[in-house]
């Protein structure tokens, strides 16, 4: 059913512009000039073609089927709009257009006006207030901002729900600028109709994806239902959360922003827990997190190596494992021994292991395949500005990451040097974090999510 | 004293080498290609010219006054140079070899001998097992990891120091990378002589240095003096520290990396308090919050204004705001009055106050210039990919913060377009970051600053 918002074979752009900066203008030339290759109907009162394409004066008036319609038109003239819809047979529809109960009592009664219509009419409505849907894989793109100003993501198996528009896009626009994909990105702003737990239901079943990413300021359903709804959910798939408006302040910021009640820090936080959410504490942390869950097998154990060239970041590393409760033994005898013989004696074998300022690909080979037999996952800091370690410790960790069944987390930073080798790395599989500590949270937030897996 | 590790007019590379690919040719390379204009005197025992320059068999040789000199020889002939160091009057010793208390019970022995070497001279030598040096301004440059690989960052008053040679050297690519300016950089492994302490008193009589940065795994002096020192430095300017080997792990990891005594994570938090210190979470923190001590003048309270133009950052900057005990009052009514005239009456104001996804350059212009008036601080959230918000916002702002006494910082993402609109931000003194939590906590370690100032 919501899946006609995502690979929709016809769609009605109602409010399709004659005015190239409008909004309307800005949708339609998305589908017409797009990477979807369904039909694409423009509605608008003033017939005049666009861009060469006809254009029909009501939506009623195509004669063909259409899967979705996306709804630019001022609010007032919403109601009816959905009312033509109705009788067209159009069911799924994404209301763009704001002016509903963002705005204040009259709004309000404008968006209860609607509701009612959708409730009568058995419709499917994501927004309004809203970007509405990305869809990298079909094209589907009714997000009103320029490609100019918001590069669109490639494909990938992370998929994005934001309840907030402007989130959205400030964070499509920088995953893009990072090679990160996703599957597919909803805003679905006021939640009049459809709200996150739909959202998450109907991922659950969405072969694109992998992971669930989302930004949420306030529940737009029953809290028993959400959290029954998000633990059938979260037993198949990670769903990564930040949670806004957690602080008294924050909800009151909350109530003015989308007049959702934010609730209380402690409430959410109990029912992110009993349903199997993992939560963030910013953005790019959904992200951080993600990357590692889309990326690379779970862990079935918190053993975890922490093998690097620097000690100073091994430190860091260990300091982090620690906080988070996670074991960090040291390596057998057997595997000492093993790697005693081919490395040179001032290297460390403990955990961390220690290679040094003069490691190399060799060494790092060595390390990680010995590794990879006794614990559960590895923490690999690289050192790219050191001398001796040779470019083709990329291909090696990628080649070695490719094979096994447990993860591998990178810790580098640098300049173009070493950006160019991060990229790589990330490029195959192999998240890669500036900082030692969030690439021990990112082995932590799986060994977590197997541990939710499992229960 | 120390003024001659930054400020040579002549400098001894002891151990430069004819081999392209060693740390005592790199090093050498750095003084006689870069920006250093003093003399360069190149010391080997094969007296072969090295790119065309004399080499002097033993440092004694050199007639002329060398102010300092850099060891860059196998450890075992570290003692005898420094005694041949000591005869020439050469007082200010690099040394970066390894070979050390770091290897072990020999190394320990041999350090031991150097320690008796430079105490009975009255030596003053940074190291050994460091990269020593780099002086933006004068060009000193001791770090033997080549440019290809590391990247030197260009002026600013932001001094680094590291205790790991490893962290310094990805830390200051990645400066280079992210526009980062820094005054000096010392890493001073092992700390036989001189160490932190030192290193701090130095750089609170340095004018090119605003801000103090520091990444530290055990303190080299008694816990007393530290205290008593670096908080003779906070009271005049900012020591922000990333200290590692916090945890117990950690503290091991420390021990068999450096052989210093990590200490309890306790101990360190009450005496950096004690000592006026910023401590930061990682290594990314640190710079993120030097940008702000260094880019920008301190608030002279907590009220803070967080003006945006996407309500889902405006909630997520409340939420950390609320966390860290900010005030966010709301604006005078005269203020109101005053704005609600100017603006649309969809318009927020109130704190956050939430231009809306329609925002325009004016609309910012006039909210920051009122806010400044009332507020000590003002976070503003930039939103880049809404279609209205003019490129000139940024000139705006740029405009406005220079003029002012009081600070304002910028969170803002993206890819692209909003990137080169970031740069300029930077460029011209407004520190960005790419998440709402991160501006504000900037606010906050200044507010916290001004307060240790204060005292």
């Amino acid at each position: 059913m919501l899946d006609k918002f995502f690979n929709p074979k016809s769609v009605a752009i109602i409010g399709a512009s004659h005015d190239e900066d409008k909004p309307g203008r800005v949708i339609f030339e998305n589908f017409v000039n797009g990477k979807y290759d369904g039909k694409v109907y423009a509605v608008n009162k003033d017939t005049t073609p666009i861009m060469g394409n006809d254009v029909y004066q009501n939506v009623g008036d195509i004669e063909d089927k259409v899967d979705m319609a996306v709804v630019v038109t001022p609010s007032s003239t919403v109601p009816d709009i959905l009312e033509e819809c109705a009788k067209s047979e159009i069911n799924n529809i994404v209301i763009v257009s704001s002016g509903f109960s963002e705005i204040g009592v009259n709004g309000k009664e404008l968006e209860e006006c609607c509701k009612k219509i959708i409730s009568e009419n058995d419709l499917n409505v994501i927004g309004p207030n809203c970007l509405g849907v990305y869809d990298s894989s079909s094209g589907v793109d009714t997000m009103f901002l320029s490609q100019d100003r918001l590069v669109r993501p490639g494909e990938g198996d992370i998929a994005f729900i934001s309840q907030s528009g402007a989130v959205g896009s400030s964070v499509l626009d920088w995953l893009s600028e990072h090679g990160i994909g996703i599957s597919k990105f909803v805003s679905y702003g006021n939640a009049v109709d459809i709200n996150e737990s739909d959202l998450f239901e109907y991922l659950l079943e969405d072969d694109d994806t992998r992971v669930i990413v989302s930004y949420l300021e306030g529940i737009n359903c029953d809290g028993k239902d959400f959290v029954n709804i998000v633990k059938g959910v979260t037993s198949k798939k990670p769903i990564i959360m930040l949670k806004a408006g957690k602080t008294d302040k924050g909800s009151e910021a909350v109530a003015s922003h989308t007049g959702s009640l934010a609730g209380s820090s402690r409430v959410y936080s109990a029912a992110f827990k009993q349903s199997g959410v993992l939560e963030a504490q910013n953005w790019t942390e959904l992200f951080d997190y993600a990357k590692a869950l889309s990326y690379q097998p779970l862990p079935k154990g918190d053993n975890l190596l922490i093998i690097t060239d620097g000690g100073g970041f091994g430190v860091l590393a260990t300091d982090e494992a620690d906080r988070l409760g996670l074991k960090l033994p040291e390596p057998s005898d057997a595997m000492k021994d093993s790697l005693r013989d081919k490395m040179p004696n001032y290297v460390s074998l403990k955990n961390p292991m220690d290679l040094t300022g003069d490691a190399t690909s060799g060494r790092y080979q060595l390390a990680i395949e010995h590794g990879l037999k006794e614990f559960d996952g590895i923490v690999l800091i690289l050192i790219f500005q050191i001398p001796t370690l040779e470019r083709d410790v990329v291909s090696k960790v990628i080649d070695i990451s490719k094979k096994s069944k447990k993860p591998i987390i990178c810790c580098s930073a640098g300049g173009n040097f070493s950006n160019e080798l991060i990229d790589e790395l990330e490029r195959n599989g192999i998240p890669t974090y500036s900082t030692p500590e969030m690439a021990v949270k990112a082995f932590d937030i799986m060994r977590r999510y197997s541990d939710i897996m499992g229960e």
